[in-house]
């Protein structure tokens, strides 16, 4: 293990972190709320971060295993400076509460532990939501669009950080992809902010609530959560939910216009698929089961509430509680398939999804011919066995974390619906669940066990599992 | 497809189940019911048998795929003729719940339709259970000890309907292997009666519940399940079901005398590893919690019901509905680990989880060191990368075939609880699961629907995926 560069790479993290206190701070000083909370963490920040930095390490490069390491460490400082705001402005007096927040908000998730954020300061309400934009798009892909890494360096950075079962390289350079990515991301983002002002939101929802669509994060800065926004405006932020959770090779597609390409991509087809079919699914439940009257209402709360879960976003326009057995499945359903890879969005990914299930047609295949020799394809290309071993083991591990978390939340007592959806809204990064933590409640009342427990299933959600159980193995430690 | 095979041998094993129907019929005799239902059925039986095996099949040899339509068939072709001494004899007038009934013994499974057990007749308890001792090895493994087949059908037989994540073949010849597993099976059922005759339990019950618990199916002759039999026949079935789980291999290796292979056997060690695991967790949340007041009480019921559901039997001595959240949770996890392959259990598997666990460990390494090379071992033998592929694969159809499963189902309004483990329990062949289907309850109050899909997959769970998945796949109805 390499520690210089993992802690350098900390380091800037850090810096950055300490830069972007300008956010809430600038926020805080407009509403005339006190500033220090966000002085003090900036300098935190940057006293640990010129510590870290102050030794350039020998080698620029950053093999696998530092990547890893380099990633699952990043975040985990970055959990635990990030929540300074909280303590230091009042808004929460516990530890645990803020870690649970900050890492809510990096990981794009969204569960509060607040129980009325109408009476948080403006500049936590903006921290909160500005952290869903950073961390969805990822920090240290940020990082490496604006600081110079090597190649080796900035290739094992994106594919510890970037969701999905393979690398979405744009382009051949990892920094040049990472640039295009923020870019295209910036836009969609100012894009958005600007319809809601259209539609009269005011400035400031408008901020917090796009950087939480954005990120496909899910913090709401009102109590009743999106309820209130009139229907134009919730129609807008089910687009904009929508557009974050498609993978941003689509986009880039668009940008280069390549249409074809674009339009051809399996999963994104896959993932609107879904996404029709569970809007169409729920809406007849509802107008069946007698929940809604008017057929427009209903298809509107269904779609903006498929389009908040399957992107892992977590916004809500009514209390899902109330919603029959059907649709609340569907919704759980949708919670595990999550986004595209390659977008902001958690969950297991679409690709994920369909790799599988061509992997489970090829078996068949060879049930039937035992002789067969046969590839899946993915986009025309065939999909390397490695990719397909890999996802298969994925989504193992992946089940085995959901078993043992849902099994120490238990502990609380909490009904099973409360317990088994507070994992599944966390581990795959949503926001609210059902029971307790449905759209109309919130984490308060969890024990502090089940908070850190829940807090490592979002950053072993968002990270997609392999940079933060590294962690935890004796091999990542060796000296080679 | 070579249709003519696949009827012979559905034929044979109609000709096997009319005979069988001695069991029910002698002890309706004994008991002074009347014996048309049994006589009716086997009439049935051998007219259908007779006629699909009039005209022996040109060629002998049975290819992959039809091996797979065989087994598949065979069993749906048992559900609906297995299910006629429920009609005939009144005990229930209506199809779906006899085929649930029936599907349920012969899947070993033991969910029940019936609301009062001991209003049955003598011979349909008898048939329940003898169904589980039957089902439990295969019925085409049983056929295959008795009927000559050549050794390519046999082989593809024995692949279709064994359990686990690759064939365990006890000897070269597949027939030899099944007539050993027969005999072993046999010769411990035979063992578990004799010991709970020894223990004063009266015959009758003697008989059924070693039946069930040797094919570790679970219906009970009581409506209270276990819980009226003495402390030492409850300890004696606790035993009993657990030996069932584990791998025949390891009896086989006892038996030829090689002990150091039996007791090395990593799938073994891991299930006793696990049941002790649970005992220990559940007794101490059993008595922590004060549901019980005496320790060894307490130990004796964890260990019972740990048994019970890792082996997927399904016996009960008590209402587990009323048990702590962190017991009801160990018992669910259970519900989806399952028994050893090459036993007469159900569930994923301790195999496939170990061979993934290894797989995952193995993702890790390459994660440090990308270009290592490094094969995943099981029992000194290095493990095929076709049997991880396809433990992955089926890993993943698994839960969506569950997930589609819990979605029909939750259309009957149940709650949570009862609709996930309604699923679990039938799915992966245990029996009851908690809520409204709970230990103490029973699957009468399901709808049709849910009552079709269940029975579906607890086809689907026992054969695990294929040979029922493959039938509804259009190659495998092509001539070649």
């Amino acid at each position: 293990m390499e520690i210089g560069i993992v802690l350098y790479i900390i380091g800037v993290a850090l810096l950055i972190e300490g830069g972007l206190m300008v956010v809430p701070g600038a926020c805080a000083l407009i509403y005339g709320e006190s500033v220090m909370p966000y002085v003090l963490t900036a300098l935190i920040c940057f006293i640990i971060g010129i510590a870290f930095t102050r030794k350039k390490p020998e080698s620029g490069f950053l093999f696998s295993r530092e990547g890893y390491v380099a990633t699952g460490l990043t975040w985990v400082a970055l959990a635990f400076t990030g929540m300074l705001p909280f303590l230091f402005s009042g808004a929460s007096d516990s530890v645990v509460d803020a870690v649970f927040e900050t890492i809510s908000g990096y990981t794009t998730t969204g569960s509060s532990i607040f129980t009325s954020v109408e009476d948080l300061p403006k500049g936590i309400l903006m921290w909160r939501s500005f952290m869903h934009w950073i961390g969805g798009m990822g920090i240290l892909v940020f990082m490496l669009a604006i600081v110079p890494f090597t190649g080796g360096t900035q290739m094992n950075i994106m594919k510890a950080e970037s969701p999905g079962p393979s690398i979405s390289k744009i382009v051949p350079r990892a920094q040049d992809s990472a640039k295009i990515l923020y870019q295209i991301y910036g836009a969609m983002t100012i894009g958005l902010i600007l319809i809601l002002l259209l539609l009269k939101m005011p400035l400031f929802d408008a901020l917090c609530i796009s950087f939480g669509a954005a990120g496909t994060g899910g913090f709401s800065i009102l109590n009743t959560g999106c309820a209130d926004y009139t229907i134009p405006q919730q129609v807008a932020i089910t687009i904009g939910m929508i557009a974050f959770g498609v993978n941003f090779n689509f986009y880039y597609f668009l940008l280069i216009k390549k249409l074809g390409l674009a339009f051809s991509m399996e999963e994104v087809r896959g993932y609107i698929l879904i996404i029709l079919v569970a809007i169409g699914l729920i809406s007849v439940d509802l107008v069946f089961k007698g929940i809604y009257t008017s057929v427009p209402i209903a298809v509107k709360d269904a779609a903006f509430h498929v389009g908040s879960i399957i992107t892992t976003t977590g916004y809500a326009t009514t209390d899902c509680n109330l919603w029959p057995n059907l649709s609340q499945g569907i919704l759980i359903l949708l919670m595990f398939i999550g986004a595209c890879a390659g977008s902001t969005g958690g969950g297991i990914k679409v690709s994920r999804i369909l790799l599988m299930a061509k992997a489970y047609k090829r078996e068949l295949s060879i049930a039937l011919h035992p002789n067969i020799v046969k590839k899946v394809h993915m986009d025309g290309k065939s999909a390397g066995e490695d990719v397909l071993r890999n996802t298969g083991v994925y989504i193992f591990i992946y089940f085995v974390i959901f078993a043992v978390s849902v099994l120490i939340v238990s502990l609380d007592g909490f009904d099973w619906t409360t317990t088994f959806t507070a994992v599944a809204a966390t581990f795959n990064n949503i926001g609210p669940g059902f029971g307790v933590v449905g759209t109309m409640g919130n984490f308060s009342s969890l024990s502090d066990l089940s908070k850190w427990v829940l807090s490592l299933d979002m950053l072993i959600g968002r990270l997609e599992i392999f940079p933060i159980m590294l962690l935890f193995v004796k091999n990542t430690w060796r000296k080679f």
